[in-house]
């Protein structure tokens, strides 16, 4: 409750969410506009708090950019591992992953578009990247507790390629053919 | 040379590349900036030519984007079927496919960033879809004339894949591990 800065804390007692919701607002704005359109004026007005609030909270841009992906992309990873947990078999872990290829990833588009600016955000600047490899490695993690290192690395790296070519192909992907695809990377023995 | 708009077309015969310059200074300023930050007087700019030129040339914004997005396209296309056009058998096939993403793709940052811009905003905006669907589309007929169609859209997504978690992971991949992934993908007898 006492802090070095007791008079600027006092807008988060009363508005304890605030922050939380400058981190969506972020994610909207982005999803909307582009990380290259984001201003703290943009994510203040969808967030509905007064400009100054912004840097209370966050240091800069790039201190609220790198919480609002990483929260982000915990989010999809979390959804990840809870698709993967109950599986008991190899046969239940496949399935797990074609289901989640066929049913969650992209079913909305603002998912896409966040990931893409991710995406687009670490290739531009290494700095992000210990986003998009934090990610990588929990999903890696997840499948590892069903299938050898090599084998995850492999599906986590088709699961990429399989779902970015069904979200921005034409031709669409049968629920049959992501199930070959898994086969056939997670049978090693046979390869 | 002599069509409706005489006068404004004068421009075009005195600098000829001008055209040219407009594409590549286009793709430069995504590169730097981002497809949200683009704007008329920025490529005019960069292409050292003056703006209201610019619209001479391009009816828009998205015009130019759309023709700028579909050259970077097709000359990654083109290196992608040069790679795999010299293959006589499936072995020389899997390891034009392996050194294309070994050493190939993403090498030049550049093209990481215009790659995840491109699909951002196909992302973001169905209509540049035609693009990213007629890149994918040219990928998989290059391997199709080694592999079966099936094969060839799940190494066109492999690849896709592999080279994004190449670019934006920290553990680097083998070409020794992206050679036991294609095996295992263009093994299918074996599945």
């Amino acid at each position: 409750m006492t802090g070095p800065h007791p008079t600027t804390r006092r807008p988060r007692r009363s508005d304890p969410d605030r922050r939380a919701r400058i981190l969506t607002s972020a994610l909207d704005v982005v999803a909307e506009v582009g990380v290259a359109g984001v201003s703290h004026r943009r994510v203040a007005t969808a967030a509905d708090i007064p400009l100054g609030s912004m840097t209370y909270h966050f240091i800069g841009m790039d201190a609220l950019l790198e919480e609002a992906f990483t929260a982000f992309a915990d989010s999809v990873a979390t959804r990840f591992e809870a698709r993967l947990a109950p599986a008991r078999t190899i046969a239940e872990a496949r399935s797990a992953v074609v289901a989640f290829i066929a049913e969650d990833v992209f079913a909305d588009p603002r998912e896409l578009v966040l990931t893409q600016e991710l995406y687009t955000l670490a290739a531009r600047r290494p700095d992000f990247r210990r986003i998009t490899t934090a990610w990588m490695s929990r999903s890696r993690a997840a499948l590892e507790r069903h299938f050898d290192p090599e084998t995850a690395r492999i599906l986590d790296a088709l699961l990429e390629g399989l779902t970015l070519h069904r979200a921005l192909d034409n031709q669409p992907r049968s629920t049959e053919e992501i199930l070959t695809t898994v086969l056939r990377i997670t049978t090693p023995e046979q390869a």
